[in-house]
């Protein structure tokens, strides 16, 4: 498997991607377009992408809950951005049973329709409040152009739905789960991100305002790792989601709709990944640093028959495990093993160890390695971000990475940008430097800076 | 919402068991017919399970996967007993995208087949094998009469499949996990359940032999807890699993595949609950006694306002919570707290223990409340098990609990059993006592002796 080399990133990005996936199977295609299979390795990332949000989410007092896979068609209607955005994408069911239905049912896209319909049964007074609920699931949209984790028909995600009795506390909360999927981004998957709103054409349908942690990847491309959505009254309204105040009145809820999804594994791939395949940040070798103080080392033997150490040497390297331990029979006499380190490939990253301090050498040179895999994607991104002063810049700056620019605050200047140079407004970062300037388009007084990008 | 009094289980145990799951807040029925909502401390118990099951298949080799919702139609007509079997329960997805799709889609009665469908791709060799993988997901099944947790349209499972390269290693698995369930259900859920093999007329479809775990309920019904089934070589022939052996010889594969589904929670409120409420089985508190070692006593302090003391203590024993400390101003004078057991409630559950002495005392009790669930809940299966020898003996054992009789081993016998009794035949306990007799229903030989009974 191993010996068919995988084409370098620089020869097809794509193809590198694709053939990745598959042979270190993460993932595999379905028998049905567009559908994947998880297989144990990409899975076990997906478990340990899920632990590490999940102890976020409880500890900020979010309730893991499941609200059913169907829904009424006719529930999707009922809020009109909502309904305009999911329409295309909806698989329907119309047979159950052996009978026709005499009302579709659709799987669900998301389940802010279903969530809001049962809140309106369940939240009576401001005591109720607030209703913080998360679950983990998968979502099926009918998507046309797919790819593996990035954009599949169904896919694996964590939906969090919360009810607020004020729009402030609804706008701290959909901004405490942004800062929640930064730091998991940053500090967990060891990719930098940059924290901002979507514009009104980009947001989520029926949402009032939402905000996304966007990541540059290995080719310069952008992409949208979560998102948290304030939805203002919106869904309240469409579901009657009602509560009576402390002084008796009757309002309606403010909501907020959050998800991080299996893309995050195409994420790490692509930003971390080089030609000679995986590399992974360590959540996961956290907790082995942590065994290793505990119980000695822990390893992975590679007892494999009919293979040259070299071969094993590229299918571990392939899959990305971080450090790997080579003894021979010249180490054992030295008492000393050689650690190769994954993020620098080649003699650079090998360093012989005295056996006796491999445990202390082992966690010094993980940390190391995280912080490392961080600082090297954040210098890409930096490389690849121009600030880009004119139209001119900004076509340029989008071929191959970034372009932060001023813009108007027209969608009329967006819209033109993107069927320009396929670059989309990927967001508003939070962080605004300040000074004034004109749009990069029309000329006109900037409103902000944005960022501009080819994305996936 | 506690002021409401539940029918008590003599009343109407199927409208305590409903009225139960919806006071406490387990779960509620979803807009779509069938469907459930599983709430925050439904969910909660769920996640227990999950763990403690999760936890045993990973320390026998088994690696968690995702599988796809979507299964062609035509994979469901591959396997003959299967489509028999599945097709009158099938949803079909007919519209995606907005366009009619050319082949109807179903989603997942159970995964067996787009399994079989991956594994002949990725099985080539005997050194491929075991595969031993597991998922957690929901399915759907259109079943007609549906009950909370116990028979739902959609419902939360984990279903576990293997692929061996001899007959002898796919039976040894299936009885592995068969006893693994056991466990679970003896020791977390501190349910007794009979392991046993299915009749020919009770076993899954498309399987060569079916196992299973049965349990009887609080009013004398027997509930299947978890199945485990030896597939044989059906599914490996019906979708061309085949592996080259060590001679070079291509031979088909040996599959199992096994499950246990949210109808454990209900098993749980069934088999250990009372007039007051829940009451619940302590692998949740068990962890609890962990930490209270570590870090002293976790307690959740009920604040409410506008509540008595007994509303609250009500309120929490219909929400099965295993200890309650209850503290007042003369306690605190005498350095002493009152600990009430919920598994015994009133007087008789009351101790009063030195505030030094709490956490010592807390774990004490919450062992014996584990041990004294169990013990309780076994006795009253034996209390309403009865050997019936003769058929008029079988009628009146039925009634309120098993019969144990002995069976001539004949389909036609099981049949009239069931259509003159409405008792099926639960299952072929593994352990037999020996000794001869005749067919408690014709009068010839008899092969075994089998459990009948009413059932959910």
């Amino acid at each position: 498997m191993a010996e068919e080399k995988l084409p370098t990133r620089a020869q097809d990005f794509s193809e590198w991607y694709n053939q990745l996936v598959l042979k270190a199977q993460l993932a595999d295609y379905a028998p049905v377009r567009g559908c994947m299979i998880v297989r144990p390795y990409g899975w076990a990332l997906w478990e340990n992408i899920q632990q590490a949000l999940d102890r976020r989410f409880k500890a900020t007092g979010h309730q893991n809950v499941a609200f059913p896979l169907l829904i009424p068609r006719s529930f999707i209607d009922k809020e009109k951005h909502h309904v305009e955005g999911f329409s295309p994408e909806l698989a329907v069911v119309t047979v159950g049973g052996g009978e026709e239905l005499a009302e579709p049912l659709v799987i669900r896209p998301t389940s802010e329709t279903i969530i809001g319909h049962m809140w309106s049964k369940w939240i009576q007074s401001y005591r109720d409040l607030p209703v913080l609920m998360n679950q983990w699931n998968s979502v099926v949209r009918w998507e046309l152009r797919t790819k593996l984790f990035l954009r599949t028909l169904e896919f694996y995600w964590q939906e969090g739905h919360t009810a607020h009795a004020t729009r402030e506390e609804a706008e701290a909360e959909t901004l405490q789960m942004l800062d929640i999927y930064a730091d998991f981004a940053v500090n967990d998957a060891a990719i930098p991100v940059i924290p901002g709103r979507k514009s009104e054409a980009e947001k989520f349908a029926g949402a009032h305002t939402t905000y996304a942690i966007e990541a540059m990847m290995g080719d310069g491309k952008a992409l949208q790792a979560g998102t948290s959505h304030f939805l203002g009254q919106n869904f309240a309204e469409a579901f009657e989601v009602k509560y009576l105040d402390q002084n008796g009145q009757l309002q309606h809820c403010w909501t907020t709709s959050w998800g991080l999804s299996t893309r995050m594994i195409g994420a790490i791939i692509m930003v971390h990944g080089d030609d000679q395949g995986l590399v992974l940040p360590l959540d996961a070798a956290r907790k082995l640093r942590a065994e290793i103080v505990k119980a000695g080392i822990r390893v992975t033997l590679d007892e494999r028959e009919g293979q040259s150490p070299g071969w094993k040497f590229n299918d571990w390297e392939m899959r990305g495990v971080p450090l790997r331990v080579e003894l021979g029979p010249k180490d054992v006499a030295k008492q000393a093993a050689v650690l190769a380190r994954r993020d620098r490939p080649g003699r650079e990253g090998k360093i012989s160890a005295p056996l006796a301090d491999l445990p202390a050498t082992i966690e010094r040179l993980l940390a190391e390695i995280q912080q490392a895999l961080h600082d090297k994607a954040l210098a890409f991104r930096k490389a690849n971000t121009h600030d880009a002063d004119t139209y001119g810049d900004l076509k340029k700056a989008v071929e191959s990475g970034f372009a932060y620019s001023r813009w108007c605050g027209s969608v009329g200047c967006e819209a033109k940008i993107k069927e320009e140079t396929r670059a989309t407004m990927r967001c508003i970062p939070l962080e605004q430097e300040g000074g004034s300037g004109n749009c990069v388009y029309c000329g006109q007084p900037a409103t902000a800076r944005a960022i501009f990008a080819r994305a996936y």
